[in-house]
């Protein structure tokens, strides 16, 4: 049975992604060798670091002082990296859920954090907005898109402070002013890569700011210095990570693909909002285009298990919600079809038409 | 062509393992799933971690004491992060070429280092044996195999103090006494999996010498005690570990891989010695298994760039030296055949009937 992939992460992959992999695995472009036993020294990976960076380049608009690393690990790494890199005496986070959290957690190890706006007063069920920035911060670090909660920043702040933001899983998901945030990172398991490699998005000048002598795999200057090639670097997650971008521009970009997740996200929102079972955990102008979370409405919350099972038996997969949301997540990344939300939402239909009193 | 694959990492993996990875990208285990878009969370990867696990500790014979954890990025940044874990006043290390050296150079940061013993003065071309070890030291570190010098330790030596080793280019290539080490370490990109993975062995009671408070990714505590998955761990690369692993055991285990890395290296040394147009630059007892560095031969330094060509032309591919030593490099790790090696002799011997003097 064909399966629908909606896992938070790892997660979906393009079609064409998956093939050209599995081929590079066999034999890549020729060589006579897998993917997986070239040399990261090699012409031929040199050809994908640069075909990476050229797409990603062109595909968010990312100007030409910014420079963009690969990282092993993921954003769990970069949350005390970056504080150990740029909090000198004070930064400013927002809170507005796990991941927050507990970059905010990393960070206290490195100076004073202020938390400048927290949603943690309504369960993280929307964005903080209209908040006052502190002139005399490092930093102002926000997560863009918050994977538990189900909500995201829908335009790019302005902040007074470099501005850097944790874009783990909704990078590339729609444009975004690079020019407005210092720093972009995040793990690329979402809407870029398999599990195993981050990327950052780094604007040179943040280089002089870094503000202690760090180990030398921890000091971004490492890594921009060295072209991600200091060490071993994660040689096929990267190569799938520029698969995805060749991907993503032969389908016509950021536009479309954003064009694409608003609709996937409009399919499923509405039938939330207009299905009696079910009813959306966030505010609505804070909807995550990425992952669409909703419980059982009141009265009807002991039909749970049977809608997962429901939900199953059609090859869904991946919805069950994070345990302290409950209910149910859609993870909506770029590569998910559209055709995945309209077998989801006919199920949910089928259901209410079975249960609604 | 076919290619005999000498790469010095990440490195030749073999025929099975990447047939088996190949068809895991496209649809793993009938999941109608590829293993890029499994959740870290699934029961499908708790298998493979849990099948990792059983036969590492198998075919390493790793005793009931030790804990096994699978990291991102790779011994670069194990080398900051185990001085950060384990020197709280003075450790020591053997300084046997590259590697040793940025060890070292990441551990002062966290207190004073001891050159037990050191190489250095013949260009590391042998394993400094009999040195004496304070007992007041936090951990002795050594790097059992130097891939760019081509020397590795051939026995397990004993330490009164901890015993940590690097042992990223000869991990399961031989049998060791774990028990005489208090971690195990290692880049997995040569004998074990792709870039993207590296792996520790810890005896269980050094988490009670974890002598700072350190960011969670940093501390080896956090990994041990969420079994690698505190964050999500490289998917991709852990499972295909996991396939060279059941590819060892398939054929007969370490015992047998030794047996055949000894019969590899064996015929390429013999070579080597008996060639008139080469010469090895380590000392006989302390050449690699793994790493076999050979130059041109006093007068015939002029043809090494016309025995790349001629290697070329068979497929042999990856034996350029490092910059630091020159001349070339065979790597002859676990998964490449014995035929690869008789292809490189054969060359060898051509070329000296073409040109000996």
């Amino acid at each position: 049975m064909k399966k629908h992939n909606f896992n938070a992460g790892p997660s979906i992959l393009a079609d064409e992604v998956i093939e050209n992999a599995a081929k590079a695995v066999l034999d890549f472009n020729g060589s006579g060798l897998s993917v997986l036993s070239i040399s990261h020294r090699s012409k031929e990976f040199d050809a994908v670091m640069e075909e990476a960076d050229r797409l990603f380049r062109e595909l968010l608009a990312i100007p030409d002082n910014y420079r963009i690393v690969y990282l092993g690990g993921g954003a769990s790494t970069l949350f005390y990296e970056v504080a150990a890199n740029f909090l000198g005496r004070k930064a400013g986070y927002v809170n507005t859920g796990v991941w927050s959290k507990k970059a905010i957690k990393e960070a206290k190890r490195y100076g004073e954090v202020e938390v400048v706006a927290s949603s943690e007063d309504r369960n993280f069920t929307y964005i903080p907005k209209g908040f006052a920035v502190p002139a005399d911060l490092d930093y102002l670090h926000i997560t863009s898109n918050n994977t538990i909660y189900g909500t995201e920043y829908h335009e790019d702040i302005s902040s007074p402070v470099p501005l850097i933001a944790d874009m783990s899983s909704d990078i590339l998901s729609r444009p975004v002013d690079v020019s407005k945030y210092a720093m972009i990172y995040g793990g690329a398991q979402k809407n870029l890569a398999p599990a195993g490699v981050a990327f950052a998005i780094i604007r040179e000048d943040m280089l002089d700011r870094i503000v202690r002598d760090l180990p030398t795999m921890v000091s971004f200057r490492t890594h921009v210095e060295n072209n991600s090639m200091f060490n071993t670097p994660p040689v096929f997650p990267i190569y799938v990570l520029m698969e995805t971008l060749r991907w993503l521009k032969s389908i016509g970009g950021v536009g479309e693909i954003f064009r694409r997740n608003r609709e996937k996200a409009a399919l499923l929102y509405d039938e939330i909002d207009r299905n009696p079972l079910f009813r959306g955990t966030v505010e609505k102008e804070d909807r995550s285009l990425m992952n669409i979370c909703f419980v059982m409405a009141d009265g009807y919350e002991e039909l749970a298990p049977e809608f997962m099972e429901a939900a199953k038996a059609r090859g869904i997969v991946g919805i069950k919600g994070h345990r302290l949301v409950g209910g149910f997540r859609a993870s909506c990344y770029n590569a998910l079809p559209a055709e995945s939300v309209r077998v989801l939402v006919e199920c949910m239909q089928e259901f209410a038409a079975k249960h609604a009193k």
